[in-house]
């Protein structure tokens, strides 16, 4: 908890924690998780991408390599929690076996991903998708705020860009892929569990979309000749609320929108939105997508402003291992924690590592299901039991036949 | 139009024209501009606000000086006539003056303000509020986005904020103050007019609004456990669109709108919106502003949202001096061109020399009303009208008594 408020304190912001990828508060943090990792007898490295990665060498023979990760990135004004937590108790763990001189039968690979969050370039999962083999170099020559590509951004950050698809790699086999996180919802609050374990990730669907009307002078132009790009949007963001509202388990989101050329004596001209909509059953995530591209068309269409719109990006739900998970399950209950079966309203690396190995996650409670907040709170004593829930859930992966 | 075209080109963006107040691209206007006071005959100099002033002298014993004015600086992504065309046509009549080698009954002071749109600090009319006397100093502690003060930016560009009040001096008395403006509106166009007298300046209010909810995970938050800053302001944008349709010659806008932290995954914490609402009769006019803010805060209330809102100026209808305008009339008739007289529906510098000095203006016709807007338009002829029109304007007010 002590080194989650550490971490919490390196920011790119004085007032509020905001970690951007391969920003000089990342290089900070990763000084400061370098030395945990090494205390807790890991190998420290890093990649291309900027992912810092660990590890724990198994016992003589061993062949497969267990991930344990989460990223160190965050949102702009972000709590403590969502990210490291996974990362710190991954090295937790590590120092508990470290520290009784215990090898497993396998490895073990702590990562800290470079980017989750995609705050600074507009990606998701810039730093899993570099391990899983599906980062695409297109991204390379995207450009953040002030005009860096990402290409630079690696660079300055001591990568290779040309040599990401490499970092793809294990010594022997990937075992599997484990991350604990913070629910970020309400549920394990509710029913009074410290955690729970993942059966599915949710579906997420991103889309851009960019009204353009008419700028003209907000004190000469009479309003029955504006083509105001604001008030078409505005229309739309309330749509959007009102239609999530009316479908069960639907969530839509425009948490994105600038007004182009924004002065307070200028009718807007364009304005540029996020939609992200999820839900746990993909057909339903679609058909909810559509709709509201569909309704974005009509209500430019009836204000006469045109309407342009771009998919982001789309994440079928992801299952989790039933194998993994069964053992994860097993770990709780040997503790006596009832091992209730969450789906994951949230994206996570874990999304990406599936299309490379098998996948499991712990939840750990949160404080009012608060999170992407400097109020996300976790208990100390939850955190403990998600550290012993893994130690066990190694134990028992390492007795497997 | 040529030295409008020129003037145009000095931006502080490479695409498009920005040229905010104490901007580099300002210095460098100013060097322009004033290489044209001085072949015009003017000494020129600029004072501490930064308003680039010129003097062109009267006769002997004259004692009286006329300003002609208007403003050098641009809303962001501007046209090229709304502020400089009114500085170079005063120009050009000092330059026709010179050439004949006319000294008239009175001093004329050429001045291009520093600053009325408030892109930089948001402010209104701060250069023409230096000459007014109505400059408030505790402006000088507002920053603008780079978190440069006020005060900072006044020294950077050469003056002393401590000498600002200073400023409000003539050689003399003055005569008057008079500014010629494209109309930014339709009604020269519909009239087939060149140019029109400005009879008022319709008054305007501008509110900063804050709505305030909870910033929460877009994937994990349910609709009903949200509280959405953005689509609070969303609903309030529409409502100030339908109302300001719904009341004749009202015009009210949402030109400024900002989501803090904004980003994809991240349900809206907090959205910051200027609102600016405009009629020529002020009672109509604060009710108007009255029954919107009221109106937020309904809003607000109604989906548990905190409000703060902020009056940021509120000036009042401002009629034109009767004397210099039916000279100014009867210039335009002499010439053959009918003497329309309008309501300005944008504020202009001489709102605030309204203060110091009786005013007048001349609105010259643009292409399709619109402003603010780099297809700002102006017809050559039109504008050699303008300036016939105040040279005849200049020496019909020499001739009285």
């Amino acid at each position: 908890m002590e080194r989650c408020d550490l971490l919490g304190s390196i920011s790119e912001e004085p007032d509020r924690l905001t970690r951007p990828f391969a920003s000089d508060a990342m290089r900070r943090a990763h000084e400061l998780v370098t030395a945990w990792m090494r205390e807790a007898g890991m190998e420290v490295g890093r990649d291309n991408i900027g992912n810092l990665r660990a590890r724990y060498e198994g016992a003589t023979g061993a062949y497969e390599t267990l991930l344990i990760g989460s990223h160190l990135d965050s949102v702009r004004d972000a709590g403590k929690y969502d990210g490291p937590l996974g990362v710190l108790v991954g090295i937790a763990v590590v120092q508990e076996l470290h520290d009784r001189g215990v090898r497993l039968p396998f490895g073990i690979e702590v990562v800290g991903f470079a980017d989750e969050e995609g705050l600074r370039f507009g990606t998701t999962y810039l730093g899993s998708r570099a391990i899983a083999g599906t980062f695409d170099a297109a991204d390379l020559s995207r450009i953040d705020s002030d005009g860096v590509t990402m290409a630079d951004a690696i660079r300055a950050f001591g990568g290779d860009p040309g040599s990401i698809a490499k970092d793809q790699t294990s010594e022997g086999e990937w075992l599997g892929y484990c991350e604990v996180h913070i629910e970020q919802g309400p549920v394990l609050e509710a029913r009074g569990l410290p955690v729970g374990v993942v059966s599915a990730i949710a579906g997420q669907s991103r889309h851009q979309l960019t009204f353009t009307g008419e700028a003209a002078h907000a004190g000469t132009t009479p309003m029955e000749h504006r083509k105001d790009a604001l008030v078409a949007a505005s229309v739309f963001v309330q749509a959007v609320a009102d239609y999530a509202d009316s479908q069960t388990g639907l969530v839509a989101t425009v948490g994105q929108l600038t007004v182009r050329s924004g002065a307070a004596n200028v009718v807007p001209g364009e304005v540029t939105l996020s939609l992200d909509v999820r839900h746990a059953d993909d057909a339903t995530r679609l058909r909810a997508s559509k709709h509201l591209i569909d309704l974005a068309e009509k209500i430019a269409k009836q204000r006469g402003i045109a309407i342009a719109t771009r998919q982001v990006s789309e994440n079928g739900t992801v299952r989790c291992s039933r194998r993994l998970t069964s053992v994860l399950a097993q770990a709780a209950q040997e503790l006596g924690h009832p091992a209730i079966q969450l789906t994951s309203g949230a994206g996570h690396d874990a999304v990406e590592m599936a299309g490379l190995t098998e996948i499991a996650m712990l939840f750990v409670r949160c404080k009012g299901g608060i999170s992407h907040n400097p109020a996300e709170s976790v208990d100390e004593a939850d955190v403990a039991v998600a550290i012993d829930v893994l130690v066990r859930f190694l134990e028992l992966l390492a007795a497997q036949p």
